[in-house]
């Protein structure tokens, strides 16, 4: 059981900014992220892409930013749960909350902001019968872990940067990989895509261009995998492992099931602390709404501050809050 | 007269940000600062200092945040009147506004958009019967052109790093420089002090320590300044220029008469757009109220961003605003 003041669901830079707000009032925050790394879309989706609209910033690379919000947050220790996904949420007699993610570790806070973004990026799935009898028994759609995949045969499927940076990174790690692709040109980074063709011509990976998955077998766990060419004739592969990686798309998720107001996928706010309808849960970011709401990640920070206000009095209830600025007091750290 | 879609008075973080925000909708800024430079408080009380709480940076001097700010916008070309005060707005007929400064400047705008911090920075005047006769006449209360002291006899008072640094700078450029000092121990920076006891060594400027300005005199423009020692004894300094430096306060100005809601010097805005009482005039930043408002940069940033939404509607009233981020579509210069 993890302990906290503040459950912050989602380590975007929103979330991760929270933290900064939050320590600055002394309250410790745990972070859970469905994702396997913090960062949130940033590094998920555009990690080399410029922003050019942080304040102060004329240009920043998406990763930059988030690696200079978690040297920002250093001094307040933050902890995380990554690649898990907040199932349920229960209010505990005492007002505070217990989350449980679907791998089931289990979280009491005493407040929740809901920082998730999008929602949760569930991965696109092929359309192949019987895939999801697999899941976890051998079918995977991101891969936290890479261990988990040494001396085994892999097998990957997809055109994109995800699917080239895995299978050159498996490549030294499993004992045979092979990457299905529907077409023969990748829209992956050209660079990447080079090291594939230059490990395909030198032996050491199988490379199954114009081709798509067809078929999954296996008895309890995934053995063989079906793939047909261009003349749709189907081929198998002897396989212990399947990494279908066709992107990430955003979904609300069980958030929906909390008994939050929801417009249109966001939730509703109010502007004075983005506090929700339910008593301790606010929601700052892309994944709330209020009048005028501006899916600005410069909104989101502004949203944590007023937000960390409000979340003071659910964690130091006897507590009178005294606003200081870090220019004349500095950071404390803790 | 300047013609301009915005105008907006304060050249601090939140203006300059607010600069951006219009640029990217195609919305051009003229700035107008009492200050006789860009950044408002940051450039003019805390450059060095280091803030800690802007987004992305864990830490930042003021003055290198109020550069980075300048870079961000170069893209959109924004126009200054420095170390003038807007006295009066008037509404036009075809709704737009017309600013006057204390100077005479005239900037006609279609919104105006008040980014002022604690408003204009007034300076505090000294307790001298009759000062204010000779204001404009030979004293003033801050530099704005150095050069307009060449081969004057210069009376400075005051033992901050203002006082420090005109007096240093000054002994090059006037033909005498005289520093009037209540005590015997200076406030700013010990380096500067220390340049200064060199310059009163060397005989390059006069410094007078434990005393106080007591009498000013002249026939029109000043000519001559009364100073007394700790025994209460006084004498009189020739001199063409008087300069008290005794730091700046900050007053809200004649911005309270414009017929803004304001509440304990702050004026009250919703949180929707950030829009004033009044159609077309937005208030962001450290000057403005609502409820849970707290007086943080990065706050003002939100503001700005959320204001050029609406401002956008009195600038091109035929068009349609479609959003578009800055990741997808880069900045377009005009």
């Amino acid at each position: 059981m993890i302990n906290t003041d503040i459950c912050i669901i989602g380590a975007g830079p929103v979330g991760l900014f929270a933290v900064f707000e939050a320590g600055l009032l002394k309250m410790r925050c745990h972070l859970i992220d469905a994702l396997p790394q913090i960062g949130g879309q940033l590094s998920e989706i555009y990690p080399h892409k410029p922003i050019y609209d942080i304040p102060g910033y004329p240009t920043v690379k998406a990763q930059e930013l988030i690696d200079n919000q978690l040297k920002q947050i250093e001094p307040f220790h933050p902890t995380f749960t990554l690649g898990e996904r907040v199932e349920t949420v229960n209010k505990l007699e005492d007002g505070s909350f217990e989350l449980i993610s679907n791998e089931g570790t289990k979280i009491r806070s005493k407040v929740i902001v809901i920082a998730a973004g999008l929602g949760s990026f569930e991965p696109r799935k092929p359309a192949v019968q019987g895939l999801e009898n697999f899941e976890g028994k051998g079918v995977s759609y991101m891969v936290k872990n890479p261990e988990s995949f040494r001396d085994q045969r892999v097998v990957l499927a997809g055109g994109g940067d995800s699917a080239l940076d895995w299978t050159i990174f498996l490549a030294d790690i499993a004992k045979e990989v092979t990457l299905i692709h529907r077409s023969d040109s990748f829209r992956g980074a050209p660079d990447s895509a080079q090291k594939v063709f230059n490990l395909a011509n030198e032996g050491r990976i199988r490379l199954l261009l114009q081709s798509n998955l067809s078929s999954v077998h296996g008895n309890g766990r995934i053995s063989k995998i079906g793939v047909t060419d261009k003349s749709k004739v189907e081929s198998f592969i002897e396989a212990d492992s399947l990494i279908p990686l066709f992107g990430l798309s955003p979904k609300l998720g069980p958030i929906a099931d909390w008994g939050l107001n929801i417009d249109k996928s966001a939730i509703e706010v109010n502007t004075f602390d983005y506090s929700t309808n339910v008593d301790g849960i606010f929601a700052i970011g892309d994944i709330n709404t209020y009048p005028g709401k501006l899916k600005l990640i410069l909104c989101g920070y502004h949203e944590a501050a007023l937000m960390a206000q409000s979340a003071f009095k659910y964690v130091f209830p006897d507590q009178k809050l005294s606003f200081k600025y870090t220019t004349v007091n500095g950071i404390n750290e803790f």
